[in-house]
Formats: structure tokens, sequence, C-alpha cells
């Protein structure tokens, strides 16, 4: 099942089972099918982790029914239970073995940046307003540099609880639309903070704090310290899952 | 000084005297105002009194102040106290018989439709969510009519205490982009609900209801009943007033 949200009322994807009170997506995703399939311990799993502020356009999840809703009527079900800012707008079918998060190919997140002199209104909460000048093709270099299979530590918010570190970027876009910056990064899996910790690396770049080349020796310092600061949930998106 | 606000939260743009604890954005800003002037008496007029859940980018207002706040210091210190749904991006001072209503030239409004097959979480409050197929050329063909001068009685919501319906239309055009469709119109003056009739007229144009030449008998018709449904409010924006 495919899900966008709005991350901004949700204290993150993840259900809280030690703050069961607190209002999470998975929480409401959760409820919302026990409700309509009235199987009170269905459960789900989503593909990425995503954090408190944090919102997705393509959120995939699995879960095991025995509902008989037919398939094609599981969105329309789903969304008429669920509240405006969760909507689900696929669901399919998939074999036994099927996982959302294992199964996974590629992620795709976006970071949007708002760089007017005036947060805009309508991307408050979707986008970190900032607004020093920044040197794009610093900034498009610096990404370069972090395409293929590389140890992302330096780039892993401490205190995760990840062995290995080995991930692969398949692809980084920077784009520019009027006060909008749009940062994209497909990847075969995140570890914890990695994008807003690479594009916190990258606003230092595009400042001139650092040069491009500075990317190389941050992924080989394996050290969290050497990297940039975590920039804010809002402007995080997970667009996308491959399978 | 230029305003945008998103309208979710408010009462619409104007201060409700019989109920002075309605949330309005005019009252908001003239708090807000009286706060970083100390002008306890300070009123703003506004360029388009918007309804409950209208938006705006480019509302103008105008207001007299003592002040010696520089000018170009005066958005900033405004949304130092501004909640955040509302930003002023622009100050200067005007002379004296100013006005921000009856000095306007032009004003623009943008209405937006939200066509995908389940609602966008990031327009649900932006657009309206109007799923069925829409012809955009016969839409496009009846929005030209619109153009020029035009006794506009039939797109005034009944109950309006204005006298002239006079008004001239001058752009009026029709954008797709992915699933919204965007509907902007110009005029050197609206109606009470003007755009939102026009548009819930095009939208049974485009339906098919209705040919594009019946926008003229609508415009002959000079009775409210003649044109299409009020659409909801949320779809629209006040995008820029010219003077």
């Amino acid at each position: 099942m495919c899900l966008a949200y709005d991350g901004t009322g949700y204290a993150g994807w993840q259900v809280q089972t030690k703050q069961p009170w607190v209002k999470t997506v998975q929480g409401t995703v959760e409820e919302a099918l026990r409700r309509i399939t009235k199987e009170p311990d269905l459960t789900v799993t989503g593909a990425g982790r995503t954090d408190a502020g944090v919102h997705a356009r393509g959120q995939v999840i699995h879960f095991d029914t025995a509902s008989r809703i037919p398939i094609d009527r599981f969105p329309l079900a789903l969304n008429s239970v669920l509240p405006a800012d969760i909507r689900c707008w696929q669901a399919e079918e998939v074999p036994g073995d099927f996982h959302a998060q294992y199964s996974a190919k590629a992620k795709y997140y976006s970071y949007t940046i708002d760089q007017g002199p005036v947060p805009d209104v309508f991307w408050r909460h979707y986008a970190y307003h900032f607004t020093h000048p920044l040197d794009l093709e610093a900034m498009a270099e610096a990404g370069a540099r972090l395409l293929g299979t590389h140890d992302f530590r330096s780039f892993c918010a401490s205190g995760s609880a990840v062995k290995n570190f080995v991930r692969t970027i398949l692809e980084f876009n920077i784009r520019k639309s009027g006060s909008l910056l749009h940062i994209t990064l497909a990847g075969d899996g995140f570890l914890y903070n990695m994008v807003r910790i690479i594009v916190g690396t990258l606003l230092e770049i595009g400042q001139g704090k650092r040069p491009p080349a500075a990317m190389e020796q941050i992924i080989l310092a394996r050290d969290r310290n050497a990297a940039g600061p975590t920039v804010p949930a809002k402007g995080l998106c997970l667009e996308k899952v491959i399978y």
C-alpha cells in the first residue's frame, strides 16, 4: 500500500510502545485498518521510519489481512476513516515474502530549502528557511561525490544501533524553482538522519565554508563530527520506494 | 504593506465587530502592529476582504502610523510577532491619499483544483478536490468570454449590498500542472464570491453540462440562478494587487 502524509502533526512514523498515547502515522494507519478490517491485532510495516515532522509522498507499507474488502477498494475504504493528513493512493496484493523495508531496492528522499527573504507561508511546514546565499554548483559537485558505495558512518546520527554503515547512493539531484531549492537523493538505504546530515554538510559547502572536495574527506573520516549539522526534519520527504 | 497568509485557521480577513473573539487575519495583523508600534488604536485597510479559508500571496494593506521603526525594518519587526501562517514580505511609505482597496487598478486571484484520484495531502487546504474529467479547452473558451466589461450580477452572491455590478475582467488563464489545475483571473474588482461562482460555472462547462457559449447567456441573464455553484473557499488565493 502506498501512503502520502503530512508529518507536521505526528511524532514520526513509528508507534512508540513506551508512550502509546503519542500520535504516530503508523499508529493512526493501524487504527484505521483495524477499523475497516475488524482485525484488532493488525500491524503494518513501513519501508522507512520517518521522524517527527518528516513527510511522505510515497511511503510503502505491508500487512497481513484476511479481509474480504476487494483490493482495489482498499484505498477508498481506508481514506474514509483516515484523517485528511494521511492518504492511501494505491494498494495491491503481494506475495507472502514481500517486505516493505527489506524488499526495497531504492528509496528516494527530497529535501526542500526555502531561500526567500521571508518564509513562504505555504511551505512553512515543508521547507527549511535558510537565507544565506548558496553556490549551487559547488553543492552539485559535492553531491556527485556521494554517488556510489561508501561507508557513510560520518552521516549517521550517533547512538544509532546499526552495525553496517555501507550504503549505495544511486542518484543526487539539486533543482532550483523560484525561491525553493529541492535536493533529491536516491539510495539502496539510508542511515539514521543520513539525508539531513548530508544536506547540512551541503549547506556548509554551498556557503563556501568548505570546498566541494571536502565531501570525500568527510566520507573517509567515518566520524559524525567530520560532517555538517543535521538540518530540520520538516524539509524532508520520503518521495518513493522502488522494489 | 504586502502580506501572504494561509487562511485555513482564520474566519476570513475582516474583523467581525459583532464577534470580536473570532480569529481573523485583519485582527491578527492589527494586534501585531499595535504591539510593535505601541499605537493601541491602529487599524488597517486591506485591498480585498478574503473569506474564511481563502488564502493570499499578495494581500495589500495600508495604515497610518507615527512609528519611528524604519520602513525597511517593518516586515522583520512585524514578522517577529505574527504567527507563522501570516508573513509580511514588503513595506513602503505611500502618499496620504493611497488606499489599499480604492487605489487598486487590478487584482489577481488564483483558484486551484486537485484532479488526482486521491486528494494530494499537501494541497488539502489549498485546492478543491474535484475528480470529474474536465474539457479544458471548453473551459478556456468559456473563460475567454468573461474578458472585458460586463454586468456580472449573475456571479454575485445574493445578499451582497453592492449596487454597481459592472466589472472588467482583464485576464483569464487556465494551466494544468500534474494533477492540479490553476485558474487565474485578473479584474479591476470582483463582486462577492465572484471568482468562486465563475469557477463553479466553468466546472459545469468543463463537464459538458453546458456549452462554452453558455457563458454569454449567463452574463446576460443578470441572475445568480443562471450561473453554476459556488466552489469551496480553500482553492482561492489573492495573488497580487496592482496599483
